[in-house]
């Protein structure tokens, strides 16, 4: 039984944590995605370790909610940059992801992230966007940022990839 | 009671998720960090919930370990770069949070993150080494890495701070 | 008489390249900028030796133009990633510049430059904006592009400024 | 006969500022350094242009002087970010640039630059190393710095670069 009858016949049963090898072959990036929203495809397991969601996807746009927790704390008592980089990680590289064809991989290689606010755990959730800025055949970057329910800018940053197309 | 007597007195009573006020206020980053390995201040939160260890710290110096875990994976099932980029942050805010003298406070402004190889599951514990590079009154900047058992690089990176001394 | 000489203390003719310094103490960014617009105040040296010139100023806003030449390329035959982060510095940094008040001053500690498209000594004008980001008390971010005359992306960037205010 | 005329096709003299195609075709990335030191291929424009020399090459790294002068300085009277970012571009790419071998191209990609401390028109001869710190077939990256006579750290940056094989 190939990964791919576990794509199209049941869909929760392979490994946590990665996608069948075969849905970047035979998938879009946006199909992916989409498919991972309807539960047809499993979320990746940092998402929940994280309190990440899936909001919206689009092509070249991914957007992801995110829920502070007191596990996110550092010592300072607000939430750790590194939660915050996971989620601007997350929606820039995802932004990148939705432009891939069917056979089409990619590596993030470079995380720029700029902090300007705290974030509290009890500030709530907040919004992640990540937007395309150049999508080139080897080479694509985005940018994108976090704000809280108030519009409030948490970060921003950028994120540079490298798309491959395995022979 | 002030939170001073909690410091010296049952060090483990205190708001999981952060230090004490007083501890930045009357202790240097070395000794909160010495006290935190000692079990004396509780260690933040995110530590636990990333599998991340502290190691070692001398002035302009942290060293972290951290496990790579399921509960960590990407969708491509390697390690995903918001894990990575915690245990940089961490290793590497932290190395100028060692130079902090009592009263001295800081903020992480900017992180950048170099990915050069897939982190797995199965790769077993990394290091991941901060080093100050630059220790002005107002900026201070650190370098650092991120390595498998057998030294091979992963990642690295640099983090930007401010040092704030309020009044 | 020009308010420039006003600015020069006891009449001295301030030094090429530098604002006189009571421009920063008295006037606010945009202030500075429409009179280098206007030719009261000097343009810096960087800017001929460059090849870059003033288009636009708003408040959170900068534009500059630049044109290619042979002075600027690297050993490949292209424009040097150089000349582009100069420009890029410029706007960016400039886009900062734009909200300061009279007696803020401001230094820029992190440059990033993402460099998605060759440029070539016969690739024309480009024009470069920054765009202010997060301005708060002490922090400000911008991000901006590079574009040739058609639009198409040569880079983009962001940079991180400290705001300072001499007692 | 020169060397160097084997390289122009035809017997045609390079365009100034470019190295001959057949260096990159034929060259290892230490030779070009060589060649270009002993005189025997031309240094690129750049460097005239910003006062910046050649100093030491080896596998790996790269040293560049640099003078600094009235016409890189910006309206605040230092040293513009633009010429330090120049000669940190040009130190870190040409640390990836010594480990090419014959046939293999880069480009840089990202550069990421943190300025510390101001730079002066009087601060004298600045000199800047960079260093791989991860070559791979496809990514490579580097750090370096930028400092004065007296060793004062002034800027600290890395560059992420892609390594280019053309069939």
């Amino acid at each position: 039984m190939s990964d791919t009858s576990t794509l199209t016949e049941n869909g929760k049963s392979h490994t946590p944590g990665a996608l069948p090898k075969a849905a970047f072959a035979t998938m879009s990036g946006l199909d992916i995605f989409e498919r991972m929203m309807a539960g047809d495809l499993p979320a990746p397991p940092i998402m929940s370790h994280s309190n990440i969601r899936m909001k919206e996807f689009s092509e070249g746009r991914a957007v992801f909610t995110g829920l502070p927790a007191r596990e996110f704390l550092n010592p300072l008592g607000t939430v750790h940059g590194g939660w915050i980089s996971t989620l601007i990680d997350t929606a820039l590289s995802c932004a990148v992801h939705t432009t891939l064809q069917p056979g089409e991989y990619y590596t993030t290689t470079t995380l720029n992230v700029n902090m300007v606010r705290p974030l509290l755990e009890t500030s709530g959730e907040v919004i992640c966007e990540g937007r395309i800025v150049h999508r080139g055949s080897r080479l694509a970057t985005s940018e994108g940022d976090l704000r809280d329910a108030n519009g409030k800018l948490i970060a921003h940053g950028t994120v540079s990839c490298m798309i491959l197309k395995p022979s």
